[in-house]
C-alpha cells in the first residue's frame, strides 16, 4: 500500500476536497487576497487545524500542474487502493486459504480504521469495500488502523454482488453478518471464506445478503439491538481464527 | 441505573465542569453580564452546544441551592455508578456464575461506552473501573453504549488490587489481557470469571497484573502490536460465552 500526495487546484476543487472529509496537508493562498469564496477555504482550513502558507502569485503559478489555481492549491493525502486480485495473491503467497472481508456500506471513518487494523491482526487477507456511499482512505481511517493500513490491502470495487460472485469462482464460501444467521460456533468458517459485514444500522443489504451463502449470528444476552460494528467484525474474526486454527484448515 | 440531574454554581466550578468534559445540559446566566469569566463560560459553552438561557438575578436566585451563583448556574447530566455488590447480585438473581470485567485505566469514553454495550450483549453482570485516572459515566459514554448503560451496572472502586482481592473470596478467578498470556482459546474461561483489561497504550498495570490468576493473550498475526481496546474486551467476552457454552458451565 503506498502512500502518495496530490494537489487540488482552484476554489470549488478545494473546498469541496475540505467538505469530503478529504485530508489535506497544506493550504498554499495567495497572499493578501480576500475574495469571499478564499476567506471561507481558510475559515475551513482552521477548523480542520490545515497548515496555511501564505504565497505570491509567482509562487503559486509555480506550484500549479493545471495553471488554474485561482489562488488557492491544497495538497492532500492519499493511500492507494488495492486490487481484489493483490489480495486474493496474498493468501497465495502466504500458502493459507483466502479470508476476506467485505464491508457493506461501513460509514464512519473509525469503525474502518478499527476493521482494518482487526482484519490485519486476524490474519484476513483484504478488505473489499464498495465505490458509493462508504467511506474511504482518509487520514482518521490510517490513524484509526494504528498503522495496518500499510500493511492490508484495501480494494473498491463498483458492485459487491458482482465481486462476490467472482470470488465464488475462485472457491470462496460467503458469510453474511446478520442477528437472524446460525450462531457463529455452530456455523462452519473453516476453509477460503469472505465474511460481510454491513452497517450498524442497516446491516448488510438485501441484493448483498442474497449472494451469500449463509448467515452467522453473534448471540446477544443482552436488552439492545447489536454491536458496535468494529466490535461485531473483530468477535467474527477471531472465531474464524478459531476454527481455523482447531480444524488446522487455514 | 438511574438518571439524574445536579446543578453545579459559580463561576469556578461550572468552568471547571466544563473543562473536565461534563455533560451539561443547560447553562443559565445573568442577562446583560459581560464580566471576562462569565464571556469565557458562553465560549466554552458554545463550544460545546450547550443550551444558554439569559435570565435575570431573581430568576437565578430562585434556581440557585447555594446562594452563591455569580452569575451562572449549569444543569448537569449524570448516570448513578452501582455497588460491586450490585453485580453480584445480578448474577445470582440469574442463578449464572458472576462474569465481571476491570477496566484497569480506560480513558477515552468511547472506547468505554463500547466495551458497556459488548459486556452487556456478552451477557457480563457488570463492569468495574477505577476512581482515578479513568474517565467516568459521561454522555458520551452513555450515548456510545448505545443504551447498554442503562441495564449493565457500572462500579466505581478506589482500590482495583483490593476489590479483585475481595472478589476472589467471592470465587471468582481473574483473568488478564495480556499479549504474552496464554493464548486464550487454550486458557479455561469457565466459571466466575473477572476479565481484565488495561489501556491500549500501558496494558494493564503492573499491580493489577499480579493480583490476577493467569493472563490471557489474544493471537495476533499482524504486523502491528495490538487490537483497539474495546475490540480487544469483544473478542475476550465473546471467548468466554462461547467456553461457557460449551462446557455448559454458566
Amino acid at each position: 500500500m503506498g502512500y502518495h500526495e496530490f494537489t487540488i487546484e482552484g476554489r470549488n476543487a478545494v473546498m469541496e476536497a475540505f467538505r469530503s472529509g478529504k485530508t489535506i496537508d497544506r493550504l498554499f493562498v495567495l497572499d493578501g487576497c480576500q475574495d469571499g469564496p478564499v476567506l471561507s477555504i481558510k475559515r475551513e482550513a482552521k477548523k480542520q487545524d490545515t497548515l496555511i502558507r501564505y504565497v505570491d502569485k509567482e509562487r503559486l503559478d509555480q506550484l500549479s500542474e493545471t495553471g488554474k489555481h485561482q489562488g488557492v492549491i491544497a495538497y492532500a493525502a492519499a493511500y492507494d487502493y488495492a486490487e481484489v486480485d493483490d489480495i486474493l495473491n496474498s493468501a497465495k503467497e502466504k500458502n493459507e486459504a483466502p479470508f476476506v472481508i467485505i464491508l457493506d456500506n461501513i460509514e464512519d471513518p473509525h469503525n474502518l480504521g478499527a476493521i482494518i487494523r482487526t482484519a490485519h491482526q486476524a490474519g484476513a487477507h483484504g478488505i473489499i469495500i464498495p465505490k458509493n456511499r462508504a467511506v474511504g482512505l482518509t487520514a482518521t481511517v490510517a490513524r484509526t488502523s494504528a498503522g495496518a493500513l500499510n500493511y492490508l490491502p484495501v480494494a473498491k470495487v463498483t458492485n459487491l454482488s458482482k465481486t462476490i460472485e467472482d470470488l465464488k469462482k475462485e472457491g470462496l464460501w460467503f458469510a453474511c453478518a446478520d442477528m437472524d444467521g446460525t450462531e457463529m460456533y455452530d456455523a462452519n468458517l473453516t476453509g477460503p471464506i469472505g465474511l460481510v459485514i454491513g452497517s450498524e444500522g442497516e446491516g448488510v443489504s438485501r441484493l448483498v445478503k442474497e449472494k451469500c451463502d449463509f448467515s452467522v449470528a453473534i448471540p446477544m444476552k443482552g436488552r439492545i439491538d447489536s454491536l458496535n460494528a468494529s466490535v461485531a467484525a473483530g468477535v467474527l474474526c477471531y472465531e474464524i481464527v478459531r476454527q481455523r486454527r482447531t480444524t488446522g484448515k487455514s
